[in-house]
């Protein structure tokens, strides 16, 4: 007897790749699996373990979410981690290094018991990678997931994580170039969207069209978007400019830009000021600063959206493309990172290196209908079969499977 | 080297089934095969064959197209056919039955040699059912295909008709209640919708809301549709009464009926005034009367629905509900003929037997996003597994090629 999660699943990417998630499951039937990470709400990890919890219960296992706690001391600590990983020159002190192993002593001592008892520990990022450390007396297998950009980081932060990593199974990376050499299994997973969750769920046109008009986008016209942090990398000035170019051919075309408000980020308030200097107060440009909950707006946007933009300079991943293909929209994006194994050039979308080469290509789009369906009907179906959430448990349970 | 058309289907279908297109059609490489209609535009089976002729010649077949050629007094009679398959008493005189036959007679002479050279005809419908009679050196298989509605027909012009189509080597009926006994093989392939034609192609919101706009629908408040002739079969009183209820409960409530004009038909034009006086002057009804070729049109208001209905009394197979579940709406239908095959009730829409029972589906449905996208998912999935083009043309050569 189907889940009623798992049929809706199965409405989606048939029957058969459910039937293929059963037989996969089978050996971890009743196991107990704990993902461990840092946070329940917000954030791409969160977003992911939402989806997955539910679906590895439903396919039997016994699957928990356990997060960490820790002071203030501790996120400065991890997010200096994090900026680390990803390249930034930070500055790492003994102190941090100290409030991060504190920190996972305390949290081991509340998870102990726990986290040695499963069969299977999955710890997702820095912030809980010290727990392995103090649980010496582990039964199961323990792998670390790491969702971060790590393709260049600052070596000191790479010594500091890899020293506490290093003793798990294996480790699991979301691109090739994020691999590093480790005494254990490595294997690449690569980001996934959840059909179902708010931000990709199907959505009518009735839901779409109220969004916009809350937002004074005029859905008779043509949207240009771009969904992403106000960020240097993300390029969003180019954005801008490839909208100028594009409005001289296609004068009634609009453009919306959708990100989080800045907050106490202080280089994101600058990008924003940036921004809305080169907008220039032109009212088809619609900058949007959202909250980090937004989901369903996100969702009726890029619904709602012409084409779609994604103009990183450099991007790990970049899952924002996947969730506009996944609406049948052809996406614009930065030749870089992730960016490459999505959008296949000319296929379901275009790769480009500066704002002229992606107005453009916009123009190309805009002025054809039929170009922008047939891109649109096969972006859908490339994200379905290589970038939603059953996928990447396949390659999980695959991958955990072999570690036995 | 895939064509381009058959991967256009392959991004819709997916490659394993384009793969067994080629698979079935390897037998019929090179042969000539030829289908007879009785027009080239307007009406299911021109839809069809627009379809079918390309498809069969992109899998390398040789595949033509004739059309009958005959005068007004043979239409006459042909209509009188079709209306007497379709149960209607009809008057059917020897001077319509010596018309039928000369008619055929003159097309053959000048398709014979076409005709009989062939290794497959494919006869759709009564018209043109005599070719066989005078092509009596013929090489081939001829099949022919009934698309009417033939559970209870007329006695005396079944008998006519059959007279002719016994010396087939087999037909094709849509449905298993329209078999008639035959002395030769007879198979099911139900009608088919096309995904890339104008009426089913993806069509994004921009092209949808400027539709809207042009007829005065609001795309942010709830749609009500149904497209079909004005007919007391597709009961469009039956409609303006269950939206009347709907409207009580939401009251932003729009319906949009779309058929065609009435033009020489004096029973449409007669319901067509019965249905102007019961809209009673209602600004959010809309009575649209389309040209036959208002296919993009179609498209568009199916896509702006929030539920489409197709309440019909009787029906044969009523393509506009896969046409609707394909663009992901639940449908209301009635429960009679070919809508049964298609609406799995409370699955991917409701059956239903009054108007009462109509609209009671329409408010659950207009309360319950959820409800509707998860119904609409369905929907799709199940239009492209059993009644897309691709599946039918299987079915014909998994056919063709049984009786070789």
């Amino acid at each position: 007897m189907q889940s009623h999660l798992l049929s809706r699943y199965g409405s989606i990417v048939g029957e058969k790749e459910v039937q293929e998630l059963y037989d996969l499951a089978s050996p971890f039937r009743g196991k107990e699996i704990v993902h461990v990470n840092s946070t329940k709400q917000g954030g791409g990890v969160a977003e992911l373990l939402n989806s997955f919890v539910p679906l590895m219960n439903e396919l039997g296992m016994k699957c928990s979410w356990e997060v960490m706690e820790g002071n203030q001391e501790f996120y400065h600590a991890t997010k200096t981690i994090h900026n680390g990983l990803q390249g930034n020159p930070v500055e790492f002190t003994p102190l941090m290094k100290n409030n991060f192993e504190e920190t996972g002593r305390q949290n081991a001592e509340r998870l102990k018991n726990k986290l040695e008892n499963a069969d299977l520990v999955i710890i997702h990022d820095p912030q809980p990678a010290s727990l392995l450390h103090f649980c010496d007396n582990r039964k199961g297998k323990w792998i670390w997931r790491c969702h971060i950009d790590a393709a260049t980081p600052h070596p000191e932060v790479w010594d500091f994580v890899s020293g506490w990593v290093e003793g798990y199974d294996a480790s699991v990376f979301s691109m090739e170039e994020f691999l590093k050499p480790m005494p254990h299994h490595q294997k690449i997973i690569c980001p996934s969207i959840d059909p179902l969750s708010p931000k990709n769920a199907l959505m009518d046109i009735l839901l779409v069209a109220r969004v916009c008009r809350d937002f004074d986008i005029d859905v008779c016209r043509p949207v240009m978007l771009q969904v992403s942090r106000y960020d240097y990398f993300k390029d969003p000035i180019g954005v801008i400019r490839a909208y100028r170019l594009v409005k001289k051919e296609f004068p009634d075309v609009q453009l919306v830009l959708a990100g989080g408000g800045a907050d106490d980020d202080p280089e994101g308030q600058k990008v924003l000021e940036e921004v809305y200097r080169e907008s220039g107060g032109d009212e088809d440009i619609h900058i949007l600063l959202l909250p980090p909950d937004a989901h369903l707006t996100i969702n009726a946007l890029q619904r709602a959206a012409t084409v779609v933009l994604q103009k990183s300079l450099r991007e790990g991943f970049g899952l924002t493309v996947s969730e506009a293909l996944w609406k049948r929209k052809p996406v614009i994006g930065g030749d870089t990172g992730g960016i490459r194994l999505q959008i296949d050039h000319e296929y379901n979308g275009y790769r480009v290196k500066s704002y002229v080469e992606a107005a453009q290509h916009i123009c190309t789009l805009l002025s054809c209908v039929d170009t922008r369906c047939q891109m649109g009907e096969r972006a859908y179906q490339h994200v379905r079969e290589n970038f939603l959430v059953t996928k990447s448990l396949k390659k999980w349970m695959n991958f955990a499977g072999s570690l036995a």
